[in-house]
């Protein structure tokens, strides 16, 4: 089966050590062999598995319903985060990734006065249809055409070996639910992320205006995963310094290096420390430039 | 597939519409047709998939907990439920069943104050001592061997028409799943329940001091079930009040009826509204006595 997995990966040191790993967990009386119940792999999304430049694409879809929010009420506009919006005080949103716990908490109370009081129809609804028309400003195509096509190779690969595969990012869980099925062949119920709390009156499921848990960045994403699952990961891919925690709880641990400018982008913003860290413990670190044959499934003509 | 099927079910009313259902449901083009990604089944755990009195068992777990608790805290004697508890004051705790706010406010605190700080290696090993020793009073034997028989099958059968089956119940999640993949076949992220939140830090995963979300009963239930699947389960099945709100989030809707004294325990208590709203709303009712050829894999003989 190894013969054909990854095959637009480069025969390079992260293809070798993904299959050597998964070789080693699934060959039973092996040193190494990890039981079927406890093989859970997770992924961060933006930057993971699909671009995150510009900005990540749930930003964008956020802002836009942000922007309105301030047109029906103007007293918004002297408030963060909407205030960094209007301002484009790009500054203030990238404390997200530091995990400013004042930023973190505007953040969850924007996105909380978002949620309040919609159906999940009607939310679907709204992704489905920010999907379908708004484009990366980059590559001129619809941000599901930019998944990465050696990570979707991954999933399945793992899949292939019994693992269970699930996305935990922190971005939102019901926005990545709309497609996630179509897009990475797994079910809502293996997307993890930063989420509304739900109610159920008169026979509907309505968003409640507060999140459920932590903002699924950092430590909260192997409390996530651990809610979600009852384990930690034995395999765990990201992208950047939101992702160290759930890299250090796994046993493989895969950072994607976005150095590929002519492809994709090439950017260490924001993965400074888990650059740090992978080499200090010795993690898989994905050179997008020399280990990807290819990115995407369509290559975007922009 | 469906002549074996339900082996333990006696060929009552029961068994014909929980079958008639499932061929409904998974025949490509009829008009009941139910696409895979959708087949979300849900269970509660105490009195549908094992036996509930005098208690629920895991009453039994925690309530051993509580009274060590109070030996060494004796000012809690004076407050609920531990009172309710040194009392026996059996009224108090059935309050659950009626999702009285104070006792349901109370007990989630208690929870909470028992799981503040423990890993879940340490909660595991609890449960699993408590798994080995303890004996329901009546029938002699552990818990784990007083799961039903028919109910076991219906999880396999349901499983083997692309049905992803969760259990969801009042009861603890994390308690639940120490003994879910080894009792039910399912794994770990497919059980549902009352919840812990966790905290990752220093590489552990350590449970906090509140629960994750609303204690998961009634309207709970299929809260919690949209929060971990994305979805409102389409076959569910229960036995009390406190199922209510998940059966009829349901468009198959299971109540198991305790009508068998001989074999189990004949009881409505806790059950009165729901077997109202089964003959108002056409739920299937499971006869015990008459629609189950066994009951527990292993008749007691205590």
């Amino acid at each position: 089966m190894t013969d054909t997995a990854l095959a637009s990966w480069t025969d390079g040191p992260a293809k070798r050590a993904i299959l050597d790993f998964v070789v080693a967990t699934t060959t039973e009386g092996g040193p190494d062999f990890v039981a079927p119940a406890d093989r859970i792999a997770s992924f961060d999304n933006d930057g993971t598995l699909w671009v995150e430049q510009p900005l990540p694409p749930q930003f964008d879809f956020v802002f836009r319903r942000w922007a309105e929010e301030v047109k029906d009420d103007p007293s918004l506009a002297e408030q963060q985060p909407y205030k960094a919006l209007l301002e484009k005080d790009i500054a203030f949103l990238e404390g997200v990734a530091t995990q400013d716990p004042e930023v973190v908490g505007t953040l969850l109370k924007a996105f909380s006065r978002t949620w309040a009081g919609t159906t999940p129809e009607q939310f679907d609804g709204e992704v489905r249809e920010w999907l379908k028309t708004v484009k990366q400003p980059k590559l001129g195509v619809p941000y599901v055409e930019l998944v990465y096509k050696p990570m979707l190779e991954l999933l399945d690969f793992l899949t292939a070996n019994e693992f269970r595969v699930f996305v935990c990012s922190g971005g939102g869980r019901d926005f990545m639910r709309v497609f996630a099925e179509e897009t990475w062949g797994i079910h809502k119920e293996n997307v993890i992320g930063t989420a509304a709390e739900y109610t159920y009156a008169d026979g509907k499921i309505v968003r409640a205006e507060h999140a459920l848990g932590s903002l699924d960045v950092g430590p909260g994403k192997p409390e996530h995963i651990f809610a979600q699952t009852g384990r930690v990961p034995v395999f765990a891919g990201g992208n950047a310094d939101v992702d160290i925690e759930m890299l250090e709880a796994a046993r493989f641990s895969l950072l994607v290096n976005h150095d590929d400018e002519q492809r994709e982008f090439a950017y260490a913003k924001g993965a400074e420390r888990s650059l740090e860290k992978a080499s200090e413990l010795g993690w898989t670190v994905v050179s997008m430039r020399d280990e990807w044959a290819t990115v995407f499934e369509k290559e975007p003509t922009a």
